[in-house]
């Protein structure tokens, strides 16, 4: 205000403006962090005078980068601030953020844990509730069901719509693929392109119907957890018509391929520029790489975590393409998101066989390097990739299924391998039914092996009917639509109906399997003791105060074997219960064993 | 001496004695931990009172065990201390005990670096320079080379006979599997089951000759690897005869087999005991397995080893087995090793395929769980699995040449990656030859790689000639007799008659190559940077201030690769040379290669 002379001067050396884009424009009071950063797109506003005059709110900093169209302002907003518009007055508009009150408990909300099970869903593919937003008239792409690469029109309302589906089946997450705007020409449906930070692409829904979906969760007991995206942005997004700054895009928004080693990452003897060529290069032309070293790049990221966990009541975040962005940048962004939400969780996603590779980036990791994380689970792909082997791989010394049993004996080289998401499949690999051969014994395994392993399981959207990939490996067709989302579908897997015998039994074991493990203590917090398999047995337990669950995944022909060899885990319990057949089970003598098959006994 | 009358008058109650065993029965003045242990065993000595007169020589302690046939004795020997006979008087004999000198410079001999390759001998099957041991008059086990684990008559004299060969060759270390007597009735020749720590098996020759091999090694600039065993003894050592204590054998001198699943030491999950069936268990029957809690066994096994260092001049051990043996007595072990030799060398045998496993031992490693250890080196069994898939399995994403350099970019979890030994294959798996189905072309790319990656090389003998196992990996045929090592053999290894043209080719390229290696400072202690392969090419290069070289497998078709990928590690350089073949190389454009072929070149 003491510039006005000054900046009345300026006013007229410069065009009038029209803001195009104010982001975040919300923001809460009371955050552990005070500060929060506006990013202001609009014609040529780099010269403009910022003004702020709100009581509670501080204009902290205005920066400015190489494009004359950007400002980022900052805000100080004090905890005894009020609620409502908060005016950043330019020389030739004015920037609105609504300044909010936060709800209760939103700090202290609790992450997804080892008590939930994950339901992963392609949204495009799920089911369509809604078929007035299947096209959309500013959005490019409309839907074609013909199409496996194309949209097919699934959307939140089609999941609001089955809520009671997954409640009933056992689930207790929502993990969906990214949701945000994509507005991609074409193959946009897999939401990994994302063309605005702040908007929930109106095929699926809107924000509002976003919340609406964390809403009649929350009302189920389940949680919603985000797919965010840190490394790249769709060819689409806003940015790339008017770059921020030219360091924005890493390779100065050209495309160079990433060599995807994470191993350089690490490697002591990596070629100069190596990792950089992990880091910097794009997956594909139609991903620009996002440039986090750029701090108002990295700021923005950071509070687009924030600001959507706060707006649509999140409990847990999965980070894409985890290792990619710069490091620097993802100790800072998880150490920001776990400052305000100290029980949140979040899951990276990298993917690699090696747990060194893959333990690195977790929380409490013993590293070599010093690097500082707060992430607080990883997707354990080491578990999944030792699974499968495990499963198919003929029985010797090295292979079989003490793969499984030797992937986990390493989980002294993470933080906290209770903490990591364990799962058969996902939406970038083939469906666990076709990597198991269509083995449905072995199936049922796998099934029954991640819901009572330690962490916390996930699993595919359809995995209970089977859903399958023969032949192929093409993503479109791993994420085939749900039968029944529809509403010509032939068969429906929320109903039943056309459903085969095999596709109902697998339903009904899972729901049942997965409503038992919600009772089970051992399972949800207990301790995991296993035993060297033996013949392509493995015997493990879960240990809880008052509950002990002993599983027994048999892999090889029928066979019995001698309980006393677990006495040191049985105890003098005397008798449990088949958990899924609802049997007692002596708990001497030998135990009996199909062929290909599990046990769960709890006693 | 004060006690004398009493003394005098326990005599007239106690048996006269004569002492069987008195070990070590030399020690050294000057070492830097001043005590020495003496195990003396005599019918009945346990009541013994025990007297030592010699200057600078203090009797510190005398610890008994529930064996009253046993004494242990402690001296601490002062540096002032003069060589000479130390008596330790008992009731009814005297042990005496050397007091010797220790040689110039001693305690700082060099163990072995990367600047050696170390080649591993069976003895029994190298050469028999001595037809008078064949069968010895007080062992068990005489000479029959017609059956396959037989003894077949090699010895120490027979290895010092052929010096010149392997001097020639480029070898600078020879490991010798064990050669301390080994009194077993049958399967002897291995050398794994010893039945006296002190003294060579007079088969393979004498603790002399022993001491000769040494330094006929030193003239030459060589150095001598002792196979140490510190897990297990033989069934026939003496102590099984009249055990030391009757907690001197795990499970109380009873076999029970070892579960060989080193997990269970690291794995958070294990199941009660399992751990202990690993370290505790046997190998087999005929191999007792030690308890080195036991602290008396403890310091019989450190002192064993540094008294074969000082008197045989060693300038390395290899540990056998190394992880079964009881954690807490490794760590003491290495400790005490390390602080009379601080620049020795000490390479474990954790035949793992897991990194993290193997560098668990590794002195400076970052652990999880706070545990120390002072050992230098151990082998590098995961670099070893990934040489043989990498060279053997089609090239895709996850497999093929990359799994050589995923592992090389794994080296952050080691101590010191540099530090390992790294072979092509050993005595206990198929030669490299058959694990390479007997293709010439890999295998000079695998000998290439060893010679040149970063670690100290270590190549099984016969592997220049091609020795193979086909159809089989019996150990007695893994091991067989080297050719021209016997009088009446056809084919002659070490002169060249009768070898194939193959066989020859082999063993002037790895002269060649070996040779070369020891004038390159880039290979012996440059770093190794390297880039990530492609179409099953894989560079790298070793980097010293003077000199550079670049190495480049290529396991597909011929092809050239453009130089100027490699501007980083080329500079300036336009011209290098090719070391196999002599002739120069251009620096830039395209480089040529052959289909499956290994190419040199320094600059």
């Amino acid at each position: 205000m003491r510039f006005k002379p000054l900046l009345l001067s300026l006013l007229s050396f410069s065009a009038l403006a029209e803001l195009d884009h104010v982001q975040p424009s919300s923001w809460w009071i009371g955050m552990q962090h005070k500060d929060v950063q506006i990013m202001l797109h609009g014609n040529d506003i780099g010269d403009d005078k910022v003004r702020v005059s709100y009581p509670g709110v501080a204009l902290i900093d205005v920066q400015h980068t190489d494009n004359n169209n950007y400002l980022f302002v900052t805000l100080r907003i004090s905890d005894d601030a009020k609620p409502g518009k908060v005016g950043i007055t330019l020389d030739s508009d004015t920037a609105w953020v609504d300044l909010l009150e936060r709800e209760p408990g939103s700090a202290q909300r609790q992450g997804f844990n080892n008590s939930d099970v994950i339901y992963l869903i392609t949204p495009d593919r799920f089911a369509n509730g809604d078929s007035t937003n299947d096209e959309v008239a500013d959005l490019k792409e409309g839907k074609n069901r013909e199409h496996v690469g194309g949209r097919h029109g699934g959307d939140i309302q089609g999941i609001i719509d089955h809520l009671d589906y997954l409640d009933d089946m056992g689930y207790t997450q929502l993990w969906l693929m990214p949701v945000l705007e994509n507005d991609q020409a074409s193959y946009s449906y897999h939401g990994y392109s994302t063309t605005d930070y702040y908007r929930i692409d109106p095929r699926y829904g809107s924000n509002g119907l976003y919340r609406q979906l964390s809403d009649q969760l929350a009302k189920r007991n389940m949680g919603l957890i985000k797919d965010v995206i840190l490394n790249h942005i769709g060819s689409e997004h806003w940015w790339m018509k008017d770059m921020p700054a030219s360091d924005w895009i890493n390779h100065g928004g050209k495309f160079v391929g990433t060599n995807h080693r994470r191993e350089t990452m690490h490697d002591p003897h990596a070629a100069p520029g190596e990792a950089a060529g992990f880091k910097d290069g794009w997956f594909v032309p139609s991903m620009p790489d996002l440039n986090q070293r750029n701090p108002l790049l990295a700021t923005y990221l950071i509070q687009n975590s924030i600001w959507w966990i706060e707006t649509a009541k999140l409990s847990g975040i999965r980070l894409d393409t985890y290792s990619y962005p710069d490091s620097a940048f993802l100790s800072e962004y998880t150490r920001r998101v776990m400052q305000e939400y100290p029980n949140f969780s979040m899951v990276g996603e990298e993917w690699s066989t090696n747990p060194a590779i893959v333990s690195y980036w977790q929380r409490g990791t013993k590293r070599h390097d010093g690097y500082q994380s707060a992430l607080s689970s990883l997707m354990d792909f080491p578990l999944q990739d030792a699974v499968v082997k495990g499963l198919t791989a003929p029985e010797t010394w090295s292979s079989g299924i003490s793969s499984i049993y030797q992937t986990l004996a390493n989980d002294f080289v993470y933080g906290n391998a209770n903490d990591l998401v364990v799962f058969p499949d996902n939406h970038d690999m083939s469906r666990i039914f076709s990597q198991l051969n269509e083995d449905i014994a072995l199936t049922k395994m796998a099934l029954a092996f991640y819901a009572t392993t330690r962490g916390t399981p996930q699993y595919f959207y359809g995995t209970e009917i089977l859903m399958k990939n023969p032949g192929t490996d093409d993503h479109g067709v791993i994420r085939s639509d749900f039968p029944g989302g529809w509403p010509d579908d032939k068969v429906n897997g929320f109903n039943g109906k056309g459903l085969t015998a095999e596709q109902a039994g697998m339903q009904a074991w899972l729901r049942q399997l997965l409503n038992w493990r919600k009772t089970s203590a051992a399972v949800t917090s207990g301790e995991l003791v296993h035993y060297i398999p033996y013949d392509g047995t493995y015997v493990y337990f879960r240990v809880a105060d008052k509950q002990r669950v002993m599983v027994v995944l048999n892999k090889g022909q029928a066979r019995t074997v001698p309980m006393s060899y677990f006495h040191a885990m049985l105890g003098d319990a005397k008798q449990g219960k088949d958990v899924m057949l609802g049997s007692d089970v002596a708990l001497s003598g030998d135990l009996a064993l199909d062929a290909k098959s599990v046990r769960i006994i709890e006693f």
